[in-house]
């Protein structure tokens, strides 16, 4: 079994990302610590503007592997979506449904990344924001940058800033989460109305690990530009499956299966907001950090996670190949909902319907009590595990 | 001799990225096609909004190994201001001075970036915007991504995203550049009064050229993670110095020399625009693609450039080095000045002295004529350059 401390750091990858919160402390947080994007006063009257970075992160190192070896293009429109779907679902969460004002920056190592690719990526952008424009979300592509840098980057690296407005009197705020609330999780897999195959659920975090331990070693010799040479040999590409090999979903291969493009929630939670905004006490979007994320939004509160989805297949093959702490899964994926809703119990079942209109099933899969000292306990069907 | 078609192309670098201009020209330029950023329609009223995407480039290589050979964390402060300057100076050119929002996405191999690095990023991002406050100039800091993709990232990436704002009717399109106009450049070298050293004027590009050509031999193998492994041998640090060997500048060793932070213009120019932002017909940036970087905004219109600075010594180093085609040279780097501005020839005196209150030299250094085709024509004491 990988030791708990380090499995995730072996690969240089974290969920926690602890030195980081350390190094970026000394920063402003705009208007409120516990808002779950920072929102900044801007130059407009009673206007909060919201500006959010990230990305693909290593989901890119896998479509490399991928298109070379099947020549599917498709892959990396695909990855276009989940650069912008991690910013957009973020800024949901401070209430947020846009105009998104969308910009990008792709480095890339231009001898092994051509001009197919990027344009690949430009219409995967372009789709999506047309895709979603028939759910009434204006996402706005306002140009970007693409670097040659082969000094620094192996293959290519794909990320979006978002900016977009809300409201002084407007925005939902994480400190609004109190004893007595109900939690909605709304599922990572499952197909929308707006995705064209069935998801996996795995968004775009874990992909390090995930890549790593469920691909055979023959990628480690044939794309070495796929991994950091830091990376202890044993631990490269030490999985059972071929890329090519039949999934738990039908119609995907093992490869596609893993590069499910993150699910956004933003056409359900925009019709949530229409009849129900004033009443959400908090929303989590679980990415980094998996089921814990709400942790550091709240204090003297016990979050208990009594009633999860089950866990979906993917989570179970990358537990059965890393032999990883179950505990420890949830603290880097999201295992099986990657948007939690806390609010009254009594509006959780109309709440419920509107999601499941959409075709993403949603669940109370948790309650809020207080408690001496702030905790998360997720009671799942192997065992109750307790974050404090 | 190099070849000129491919000098900077062996790299994997490129100065003028037409694949990339290929592969973005099905995204809307927003409201004009003749502005040097994009501006959208913002949901304010007569508001455009400008968002921007930049970084620090191969720099990033350069501070790493410089960082690794001297401990000095000082290159890392002075990385975070290359990522923000060549934003705001690009945002400079349509008019806007700010408020400026930024938010950062640094990537980072973590096995060899650890928390003093990243903390000293962030604390250059705020050392300069506490600095540019001394002179009006409004940078909030917004926040960012630190995103651990060793399998991505040799060392570490640094891109910065801004925002910002500015009317309808007060921006700058450099379609009223017009026969008549002189062009005034301001200088990329010398000490500008919030420098705290003599500047080489490289900025942010070229860098890739610069490191390898530049720099000894015992780089290489000692900094394999410092350079892309699809680069031609013979390529790879083939330079005759070393980091710290002296430098033209007295203060500088040749690793300070060539990490000179990328100067801004943002002070002198928000004092011209005080006086003067309606009479301007154009601002042009000269990042990649250096003194022809204004062709792409014009048309039948000849630019000659006959009064130029002389060579900076780094850029004379970089040409002895790699023996490009001078021609070649005014292609990749901005040769002695990066901020040019389009202007009847009346009010460059006023403008020059401005200027040179912040003591950065500025000077007439061509005019425009019309012409039957768009050309740059480059007067040197060399030769004469004519680029069409």
């Amino acid at each position: 079994m990988m030791k708990s401390e380090n499995a995730y750091d072996q690969y240089g990858a974290s969920s926690q990302k602890q030195d980081v919160f350390e190094a970026i402390k000394i920063l402003s947080r705009g208007i409120s610590d516990t808002t779950f994007c920072n929102l900044f006063r801007s130059p407009f009257d009673k206007q909060l503007i919201s500006l959010h970075a990230d990305g693909a992160g290593t989901k890119s190192a896998l479509a490399y592997v991928y298109y070379k070896e099947t020549g599917d293009i498709k892959v990396w429109e695909n990855l276009a979506v989940d650069a912008i779907v991690m910013n957009t679902d973020d800024m949901l969460c401070v209430g947020i449904t846009g105009p998104f004002y969308l910009t990008n920056i792709i480095g890339r190592n231009k001898n092994l990344i051509n001009l197919e690719v990027i344009s690949a990526i430009i219409r995967g952008f372009q789709n999506f924001s047309e895709k979603m424009a028939e759910y009434d979300i204006n996402l706005i592509l306002t140009g970007g940058e693409t670097a040659d840098i082969g000094d620094l980057t192996k293959t290519l690296t794909i990320d979006v800033v978002a900016a977009s407005f809300i409201s002084e009197n407007d925005y939902i705020d994480n400190k609004n989460i109190k004893a007595g609330d109900v939690i909605i999780g709304f599922e990572s897999t499952g197909q929308a109305l707006w995705e064209d195959h069935p998801n996996s659920g795995i968004g775009s975090n874990g992909l390090t690990l995930a890549r790593h331990t469920l691909l055979k070693n023959i990628y480690k010799n044939k794309y070495p530009e796929s991994y950091d040479y830091n990376t202890e040999e044993k631990l490269i590409y030490n999985g059972s499956f071929l890329l090519t090999d039949t999934s738990p979903i039908d119609s995907l291969d093992m490869g596609k299966y893993l590069l499910s493009p993150t699910k956004t929630y933003l056409p359900i939670v925009k019709e949530v907001f229409k009849y129900y905004k004033k009443d959400i006490h908090g929303l989590i979007h679980c990415t980094g950090g998996g089921q814990l994320k709400v942790k550091r939004f709240v204090n003297n509160l016990r979050i208990v996670k009594n009633n999860l989805f089950n866990v979906p297949q993917l989570f179970r093959l990358i537990q059965t190949s890393t032999n990883l702490d179950w505990k420890q899964m949830y603290e880097i994926f999201n295992m099986g909902h990657r948007l939690e809703m806390y609010i009254s119990p009594e509006l959780a079942k109309e709440i419920i319907i509107i999601s499941e209109k959409y075709n993403v099933k949603a669940q109370i899969i948790g309650y809020v009590e207080t408690a001496d000292n702030t905790e998360i306990v997720i009671e799942s069907d192997k065992n109750i595990y307790v974050y404090s």
